[in-house]
């Protein structure tokens, strides 16, 4: 990633950015953290991962801003690099944790058999996993062609969990009670879509994108898309839990 | 905004305001969370609520704190500016948060039926962001007819906001408990005239401030009216809620 | 203030002072929230406040603190000014808001009604605002005849207030359970006294105290104060408060 | 531990490692902590240290993190060693803390007679204790042989805790609800198989590894070990206890 | 205290000490309050108030580990002090509100008569701060005829405090639960030995201990002193708590 083309309006706006996605993923933990009182027993743990979720990318969050920060000088109104390396690689250990969490998140709401609980948070986490480590390579690669190959690789585990995803939540949608179908359905949607968006971002490099054009793209790019998969994501996870809680008497 | 004529009087009245809006949000937000075992738990996401928009507001006001403090030296009694810029984004990064919940918080005190508060949450919530959005490009601007046009342009929503609350307001109160009717219709004149102050605060530096006396009178006013619109609202809203509950028998 | 006379013993005893400050608040609010569950539910929001109280000025506690080590180096075993100006309007940004609470927290402790709560509540409050307010440009200025006449000006609602503290109380304690007159006697008392060492402390200057001397008697003298009077006050309150409670059957 | 051999490469992936040890152990934390309330009473002691363990780990790991930035600099895309020394000393201070408190938390989660439970605590605890101290002298030594020894040393009570586990978990697991034998037989062999890792990290320096590729393989591995040992043993003893309340109809 | 004399390792030795009190202090804490909930009402307060000493022990370890790296510069292997004084009165602040604290907890686990409570606490108490203060002239002093005379004057309240307690303690132990006996007199014993302990690390430099060990080993002696009549106090304390609580039914 180059920085040094980046514009002093440029880096102040994905400063706020990171800003607005610590403060958005703190409030969103504790928002769902004292919600739990609100859904019945049987979801708690749900709604605690979902709050974890957020927490480990407020963490995430504030070590990229700080780091980000350390990375330009501001100082007497022009925009300087210092030398110090942005460490871009916070978001993927930061992703190596929570999308696995993700997904058991949602597989817990379904509240499946404990078997079917086990084997498919394995076999989807552990392909989340292998997605976001196959991804990394070409990240931190300036070179387009490896950028490319490592999108395609990671590709592989990305279409396995949308398709299991999509196929799963569609037949675990009929056994839903009724005033949920449609929370589900949408949950199932949000998930597609704002998933979707990580592997577009990952491209924009790849499709014209330069200089601090680029790097902004890239990080307002994820920071919405977290965004969106985490905070929306837990709270609208939160909201099928209490119209289930309600729907079974608790 | 041209820090260099600021007094060293002046920096210290604002940085003590800021300090002061930090401890009052974050008091308010330990009180109100404190609180929600007061309240019957059909009330408790609005206190929650509450409490994370003075939380998030605390979040935000150590940064302008600390990017206040950054901006200038005091070293051996006089000011100077050091040449980091002090940035006023996260005003505009917190009010894109906080006005939102806002709303909702107050929406959600009146205990509409649900589909009445999701569309309110959304049209009300929708155009409170683009408000703070259209605003924006105003503040930072130096040029007075671009600080003009875009003030304009944020009235619109602004109005509409304001409209639709005073009737809104106006129309549930007829259907709430006695005992808190005239509490709701504080709540509503408090809401109108502290967010009224933003736009005349905004409008400040048209109105002939000018230097430091300009950017004293926008950031002490733009604190004060935080601390009404978020902290003293919070504990009305507190109050009601508390006062619902007793009508209500729990 | 003239620091540039202190030595390094006296720069050592205020930073102590200031750290135990610190410390104490800080246990304070820890134990007065724990202790909230040993109460019946009508003097939460009393202890709640305390808490509160306490909390405020711990994190006051620290500003000042830290303010106090940037104002000095001790670097090779003598004390230099840094020129880092010591920020004294912490102590009055805490006692504007805290003042006002503690007593909001005596008034609650009483259990009148709602309306002698609240208009009590304003009045006193009210009166404790303005008597800071008329108190601080006294003690930031160096000339002795200023520093008197605010004094003067900021004795008139301090009497106020203590008057109708000690009237006020008077005529509520023969209205008290038997079991809690005298502690709250002892309340009443211990407020009229830890107040009145505040005008004392703030007249050291204008009684031949001078350079270090005066900076370190005043510092340790309103440090002192303060414990007394939000620490130690709140565990009384909070003894009336499980009294009363006991008394009550809860 | 020589340091200057380091690439850029392998500092980041460290400091990568380190920072995923600190999230991970800080997210186990608040996991257990929230779990608390769904083990029934007995077992909460135990699920309490669980989160101990990592909370103490997860303290180390900023620590550690923190000693290792200070001690290179990344400046300009190049790799230099500061010369502040890396403090390895906080994974020793950390284990001489946290493996006492494993082995209690397994002992406690067995449900053993009161008599039992103190004797196996004081025992085994003390064996712990005794192999980090007698570890430590060849970790920060430099030679080879050195490090043999004190390797040899610290086997010895390493195998007697292993035996006692092997042959104590073994004997209490005939006693246990058969629902949860499974699971106890895997917390076995996983605490077996993870702490054998220890000391095979331990000799990596005597196998051939030199310079950045022995640093880095010493401290990756030790954070998986970690990472294993206290987190995901702390979830998998969070399972057992659940299953056991559930079995003990709670 | 000569500081210069110190080796790297010595000044490594007292840094992990330090590290280790903090990390034990604060995981003390955490494990007493989460404790609470498994004793009588009767007894929480004890527990909330043996939190609170560890809580306030571990601010204090923070603020001695920082004062003393920032007494010292490691860098490039060799020691050598920066000039920043190390503050040794911490342990003085420290002590000043933890003894009382202490006492207060003991006294309030035997549970004796309101009267008894409140006056055993008030004397004890006081004695403690006295003790307390007559030490510290000593501790700072480089000569040792002060030393030795602060000592002396100190070791009154001392003896006194030590007596009371054991008197007292035996002279309670008869009226207590028979299944507690045996860990009141633990407790006892322990208070006892563990308090000879700091009497005599003070004595260290004056039985021929110099320079960098006289320094060593007055930090680590009081360090240890601190973890048993804090922490392993609090734990014993709780445990006698939770075994009375059994006894009396809850
Ligand atoms: C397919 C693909 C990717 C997918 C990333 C995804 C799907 C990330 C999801 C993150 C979430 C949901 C985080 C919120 O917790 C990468 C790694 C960008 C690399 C390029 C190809
Ligand atoms: C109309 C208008 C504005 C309105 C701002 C408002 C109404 C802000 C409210 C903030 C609140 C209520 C925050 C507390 O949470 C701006 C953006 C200053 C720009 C100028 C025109
Ligand atoms: C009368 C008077 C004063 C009174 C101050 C008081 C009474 C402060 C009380 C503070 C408390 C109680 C804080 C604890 O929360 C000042 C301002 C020193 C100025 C001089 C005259
Ligand atoms: C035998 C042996 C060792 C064993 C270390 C172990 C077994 C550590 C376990 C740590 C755990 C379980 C931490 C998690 O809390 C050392 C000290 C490396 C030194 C070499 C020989
Ligand atoms: C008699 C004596 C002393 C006693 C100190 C004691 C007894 C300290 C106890 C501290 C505790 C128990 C702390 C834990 O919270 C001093 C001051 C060293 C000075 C020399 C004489
Ligand atoms: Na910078
Ligand atoms: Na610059
Ligand atoms: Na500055
Ligand atoms: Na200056
Ligand atoms: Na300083
Ligand atoms: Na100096
Ligand atoms: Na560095
Ligand atoms: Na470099
Ligand atoms: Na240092
Ligand atoms: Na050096």
């Amino acid at each position: 990633m180059d920085l040094s083309t980046l514009s002093l309006g440029q880096y102040t706006f994905v400063q706020n950015a990171f800003s607005f996605g610590l403060a958005v993923m703190a409030a969103a933990t504790l928002f769902l953290w004292f919600s739990r009182s609100h859904v019945a027993p049987a979801y708690r743990m749900a709604i605690t991962i979902s709050g974890l979720v957020t927490a480990i990318a407020a963490y995430h969050y504030l070590q990229i801003m700080l780091s980000w920060e350390a990375a330009f000088s501001a100082v007497g109104g022009t925009l300087e690099v210092t030398g110090y390396p942005f460490n871009q690689a916070y978001r993927y250990v930061d992703w190596l944790l929570t999308v696995p969490l993700l997904l058991v998140e949602l597989i817990l709401v379904m509240r499946l058999s404990k078997s079917e609980t086990v084997s498919k948070s394995v076999t989807l986490g552990g392909a989340a996993a292998l997605m976001i480590v196959l991804g990394y390579p070409g990240e931190v690669s300036e070179d387009a062609g490896t950028r490319f190959t490592f999108w395609v690789l990671s590709m592989i585990p990305f279409i396995y969990i949308v398709y299991q995803l999509v196929v799963g939540l569609k037949g675990s949608i009929s056994k839903q009670p009724e005033n949920v179908r449609g929370l589900i359905n949408g949950a199932a949607t949000l998930v597609v879509v704002s998933w979707l968006f990580y592997p577009l971002v990952y491209l924009f490099p790849l499709i014209g994108l330069t200089g601090g054009a680029a790097v902004t793209a890239v990080e307002v790019g994820y920071t919405i898309a977290d965004i969106v998969a985490k905070a929306v994501f837990g709270i609208l996870i939160l909201t099928i839990a209490m119209r289930k809680s309600e729907a079974e008497g608790n």
